[in-house]
């Protein structure tokens, strides 16, 4: 029996991009002087990944999905449950999830018309914390109700409770000037979730209306937060946990919201972060290194997320974007240690953050594999042109977890 | 938000190929001179793509379904409608479509027993359109019925009214000396398309029997076409437009029947050729580039198709190859210019048709993609074995119209 090693997927979130023209035609990879990364490259097999298939975009939920082993095509069942497990709720299997705006509306012969769907784009700052927190916990039809405040008038909610369904129909006229519609479901388990609906559709608007925050407003001619419109209905994915998947234990020293919340779904400890690792282009990564290090030790996979690049790629920044690469590169030179014997090492991005594009691409991602057996190519530097000529060909997301767990002698042999 | 460019899909219908002896063991397109098609791929990212699957010979209609972005294995009913496609009839969803023959049947003892399934060898210049015109556009319990001749002996037929289903059993024996079969249905809409077969069929003796041209064959001594047999019975495929899959407007510039019935069904403009651009070896491929450009003003998306490669590959024509690719590489020079600034454009074929096979093969084909921001390799001539070191790798068929699509910013995000 081969000896099992740790494993490691370091993803520098959104690192792939396109040529630019002020780098001399090169990505801000290529550009960036990054020794550690190629060295890493030179002890390792790379290639090419497409985090969900060629030409997509990936969202940072499905490629993360992918990227942990699952299939983004089936586990992916909706912004709802995905944006729930973004803002910090956690998330059950059975759950019911929406997304949710703060709106304004009007009582007229007895109905309530949407006057506005983002309740004169009410801010954090004004209060939608205070807001989603007067609703939090309040039951009805034996369900519980979560909610909680996003960004501007945002927020997500889940309804947890035996017997739901996730095809009751939509509560966001979607319009203004309609009135707020009532759910309604085709099979029973459909119809109870349309039934809490509706009543915490009404129970929002006696709640809200008569809120403080809301008189306030109202006062200072503000359009009041005095109802919750919930849309983009979605059944928690019934996956399977990761330690049952691919028997592993695991953890997450990720940056993001949604990252943890999805990791934290699949079963991966997730781990606090001091306020120094802050998701930014000056987080601290030597820290993160650090942390992720101490995991490894513990842990048989280690997911880590350096949310940079995909920050400054948002931005359009490729200075920004090079300099966050050449912060990240000098602080995994610790990672060129643990590959020479204790652990297998991916490192990859979840998707290009071109910053031309200014959001997420379908562009592929450079890829290395690195560790104690891996068959080394001749690829002696990473970048997103350089690794294609690697022994790893063409991948998609979903083949690395296996890859890795196979190289560190943990998966099954399918067959006899 | 990124900019959106245009997008142009050129085929070389059947370019690809295998070695060749003659060519000094290149292939027609290795061997050919062909300086823009290596300009474009000095410009480009290359790779090899197999248009279905790896080893599979793809069928023209197959091909273009999966190079336009569809799974031919969801989308691809049956020859029926296809064949009704490729010979100009306008295919709707719901239809019901065939292959016909035009075959000789002897009646014997109040069977219609079939004596030739070829109707003695008929050709188009005997009458085939005229004979299919006395039975076109006849109405059989409601549903119309659309005929067209074929090459020789066939013909297409499409069926169209409500509830059809495409479960009713053959008509066509198979064999000579056999009777007429009577089609037979499972459930209710079978049984519908059954029943009005097999009135068709009746209908078609009764009428091709005493027809002028038959009574005129059987004077000669030729075996009267007094009969239609359809088969390869296939539903119309259900899938949704390419302006609501993709989200794109676009046209096709295209030579053959079969690819202009694909592009139509598709929801693709299809562009009316002048006559000189005739899909043969001597096609004017210059006036088909400027139409094409010309589209690409109007249009998001256009795909051209320039037949000549898979004619001369069909002969077994290795010279003809040769030349005919070179009569395209001057043509495309245009779009050097195009794809500077304005235009994402992928070069390719449909599937391989080597000479020593006389027809389609399952040989990858090779193919690049070129535009302002493309990751350019170092491919510097296009050749099927010169793109295999390219930056794009091993591709599907399906996989070249939503990368072309996301690099022309006109691709959405699949998550958050």
């Amino acid at each position: 029996m081969a000896k099992k090693h740790k494993t490691l997927m370091f993803i520098c979130d959104g690192i792939g991009d396109r040529p630019i023209k002020e780098l001399g035609g090169k990505t801000p990879l290529e550009a960036a002087n990054a020794p550690n990364m190629d060295e890493l490259a030179r002890r390792a097999i790379c290639g090419i990944v497409d985090p969900i298939a060629p030409g997509i975009p990936a969202g940072s939920d499905t490629a993360h999905l992918a990227l942990l082993g699952y299939d983004p095509y089936q586990c992916y069942t909706g912004r709802g449950p995905f944006e729930a497990l973004g803002v910090g709720l956690t998330v059950e299997r059975g759950d019911v999830a929406f997304r949710l705006n703060f709106g304004t509306v009007e009582e007229r012969d007895g109905e309530l018309i949407v006057v506005d769907r983002r309740a004169g784009r009410i801010t954090e700052e004004e209060g939608t914390a205070e807001l989603a927190a007067a609703l939090n916990g309040i039951e009805i039809e034996g369900a519980k109700i979560l909610i909680k405040e996003s960004t501007a008038h945002r927020a997500a909610m889940i309804v947890r409770g035996d017997n739901l369904g996730d095809g009751a129909s939509d509560i966001d006229p979607h319009e203004v000037g309609l009135p707020v519609l009532v759910s309604e479901g085709e099979n029973e388990a459909d119809k109870r979730t349309a039934k809490i609906l509706n009543e915490f559709t009404a129970r929002s608007y006696r709640i809200l209306n008569e809120h403080p925050i809301n008189e306030k407003r109202t006062d200072e001619g503000k359009l009041p937060a005095n109802i919750l419109l919930p849309r983009g209905i979605g059944l928690a994915p019934d996956i399977e946990p990761i330690s049952e998947l691919y028997g592993i234990e695991g953890a997450a020293a990720v940056e993001v919201g949604l990252i943890k919340g999805i990791a934290r779904y699949v079963g991966l400890d997730v781990i606090e972060l001091p306020a120094s690792i802050n998701g930014g282009l000056d987080s601290d990564f030597d820290l993160l290194v650090q942390i992720a290090l101490g995991a490894v030790e513990k842990y048989d996979f280690v997911l880590v997320n350096a949310k940079g690049p995909d920050v400054a790629g948002h931005d359009g920044d490729a200075t920004a974007k090079v300099k966050v690469i050449e912060r990240i590169d000098s602080a995994i030179e610790p990672l060129l240690e643990i590959i020479e014997e204790r652990a297998y090492l991916a490192l990859l991005a979840d998707h290009s953050t071109p910053c031309s594009v200014g959001d997420h691409s379908g562009d592929p991602v450079p890829c290395l594999i690195a560790g104690p057996e891996v068959r080394m190519d001749n690829v002696e530097s990473f970048g997103e042109r350089k690794v294609t000529s690697g022994g790893l060909g063409r991948l998609k997301g979903c083949d690395i977890l296996p890859i890795l767990l196979q190289l560190a002698g943990r998966a099954e042999k399918f067959g006899a």
